[in-house]
């Protein structure tokens, strides 16, 4: 293998759903529903396939979807998107991401990542010829630092990658926190690439606000998501990225050659579900939905002993398991999935020094509620 | 954008296909059929929806889809595959190609382009940090010579893309040059991608030899391919890549961080169509279906005053356009679409140099017998 794959091997999600198959426990690990998504999600993409929907889109993506993608970002956050210049299909988030770091960065440039990180961001630097450099969130109300992040910048930074809401950590990322990351981005001409998958799934009247909305930000940031995580189908892996038309241009050039197109009768699909989400109260019960299933798993967890932060968006709780015994997160969540039955993902896996990690757990509750009732009997061992 | 973007613009797929549309042009210009795939593999993505299978994949591949792969393969080539160890599935071809030059290339490592080539290609070496250097197959029957070849390569030559069946030539390489390809590679130490994607699409006795197949090869080569060509389903995106496992540890290593994975119902479905044919005689009527269109195309441009090259394998013919008055091969491609209403392919987008390519335009017959008779009716113009 490449010397860029050094220090990359098998994620900690494939590892972990593969252990939970193995020792048959219950998958709270990696992040996917184990609930159908919506009925008319599933009859468009059949329905899609019977037309004969199944050669290639268009490279950027199919008309419809891009207008879906364009009005419903405009209808939520006020802002006016030109499908036909500023939207770009992926296959998935994970595509859109390193379609723009590869559209953006030239060989040494160095990306900041916030850490906790999705592990992915660092491999996918790397793999587009950058270098990331890591500025963490404080434990354990995960506010950022600005003068930490001013002073992680240097004559080389090129980008900055933000996810919010955010994943492991739950935190929703202030309007007062962006205005000053947009500031540092906007003095030294920095690319913000925001990664809002779970846009959607925010609870306790927590606000997303689109980093690309906030003044000055719009010609400099690329807005990643992916519609498998709105309608609860992450295995059809259809995202997009959203940006200025000279970002645009570059992120279709490298998209073009990274996978050509994504899934045709899925994307006809997910422009149904979007247009009907237009005047639904699709997104408002999706977010009371995950709300109940996070006080569930919540209380599951606190009942086992296993102290809750916060969590205000994404379909993740982090928990504190530092009065176990445990020497690091890794033996925490094999010693669960082997011996209790549940599965969870160590955050140190988001860190690029697993040794400063704090000792937590991550727990999914993208989960049926029986689901989350079994994983609860299994957790209760640990009390 | 980067520095890597430059000279890559929209792809001439991407453009003519626009073109087409604006123009209501037969396209018979980007290579995807215009009729249905099979109801079984159809009804088997359905099924898969319904059933549920909609979040994510494993990164590599769903069990069963890699099983039907290796099963496949060996039935077809005679060499046996680890569905476990040696095949990774990815979104598209394209995506197999790309995870393979990550995975494989050091920044400045030289990669063998055999020219005409698929356009993906040099951008995609670029994009992992290598430089294309290029082999000239020799129009007008696209022998490859050797010399040449051995010449190209220097103490920074990595890897070597090959291509059979041969988009745009329709040449299908012989065992004896595959044998002069392998001699070099084991002697100078490279590894070869070989994309296969139209190994069912072979016409008038032509064998199909896999170039890992080939002694002292397996260890060396990645044989990509797409379910989306055997099964005409391009839209779907289902790629593959085999190779031995220290290649596709490193593959997959790359993939997971590119796409992750690929869409889930379709895995499944192409499973069920790989499966079926096993037993069935799919292939050998898919390809009897093709030599019919291609008879059919073939008449239609020598009809219309157009000679046509040999084509035994891939869906494409290439007619001469030197005798008509047109300064370069874009030029009559354009021409054609716009005042004749068919959309074909400039061959000189498969060149580094376009000037250096002989005037041809590339035709698609991978379309219904009604399509291609209102193309031959529309081309009658010409003659
Ligand atoms: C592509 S695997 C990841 C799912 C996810 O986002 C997570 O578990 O963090
Ligand atoms: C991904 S677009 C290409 C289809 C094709 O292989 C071709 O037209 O050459």
């Amino acid at each position: 293998g490449a010397s860029r794959l050094s220090g990359f091997g098998e994620s900690v999600f494939s590892e972990m759903s593969r252990l939970a198959v193995e020792h048959e426990a219950i998958n709270l690990g990696q992040g996917f529903p184990d609930f159908p998504g919506p009925d008319l999600v599933k009859h468009a993409a059949a329905t899609a396939i019977n037309a004969d929907l199944n050669q290639y889109a268009p490279s950027h993506g199919l008309p419809r979807l891009r207008r879906a993608i364009a009005t419903t970002f405009e209808q939520s956050y006020g802002r006016a998107v030109d499908p036909d210049a500023e939207v770009t299909v992926t296959s998935g988030a994970t595509e859109a991401l390193l379609a723009t770091l590869l559209a953006i960065l030239e060989p040494g440039d160095e990306v900041i990542l916030i850490e906790p990180f999705y592990d992915a961001y660092p491999a996918q630097v790397v793999f587009a010829g950058g270098v990331p450099r890591y500025v963490p969130l404080q434990a354990p109300g995960w506010s950022l630092d600005l003068d930490a992040l001013a002073a992680a910048i240097s004559p080389r930074t090129r980008a900055i990658v933000l996810n919010t809401p955010h994943n492991p950590t739950g935190k929703v990322f202030s309007r007062e926190e962006l205005a000053g990351i947009a500031a540092l981005c906007q003095e030294h001409d920095l690319i913000a690439i925001s990664d809002e998958v779970y846009d959607r799934i925010i609870f306790d009247g927590a606000v997303h606000v689109p980093l690309a909305t906030l003044p000055g930000m719009w010609e400099r940031t690329v807005t990643v998501n992916s519609t498998g995580k709105t309608f609860s189908m992450t295995g059809w892996k259809v995202g997009y990225a959203i940006a200025a038309s000279a970002l645009t241009r570059a992120i279709r050039t490298t998209h073009q050659f990274i996978t050509f197109a994504t899934a045709t009768p899925f994307q006809d699909a997910m422009a149904a579900a979007m247009e009907d989400a237009l005047t639904s109260n699709y997104y408002a019960e999706l977010a009371a939905m995950y709300t109940r299933l996070r006080d569930q798993l919540h209380q599951a967890l606190e009942g086992a002993g296993l102290p809750v932060l916060p969590c205000r968006g994404s379909y993740f709780l982090l928990a504190d398991i530092s009065g176990l015994g445990f020497d690091t997160d890794v033996a925490f969540c094999r010693f669960l999935t082997t011996e209790v039955g549940v599965a969870a993902i160590p955050p140190s896996a988001f860190y690029a020094d697993p040794a400063t990690a704090p000792l937590l757990a991550r727990f999914c509750f993208a989960k049926r509620p029986e689901t989350i009732a079994a994983a609860a009997e299994r957790l209760s061992a640990l009390a």
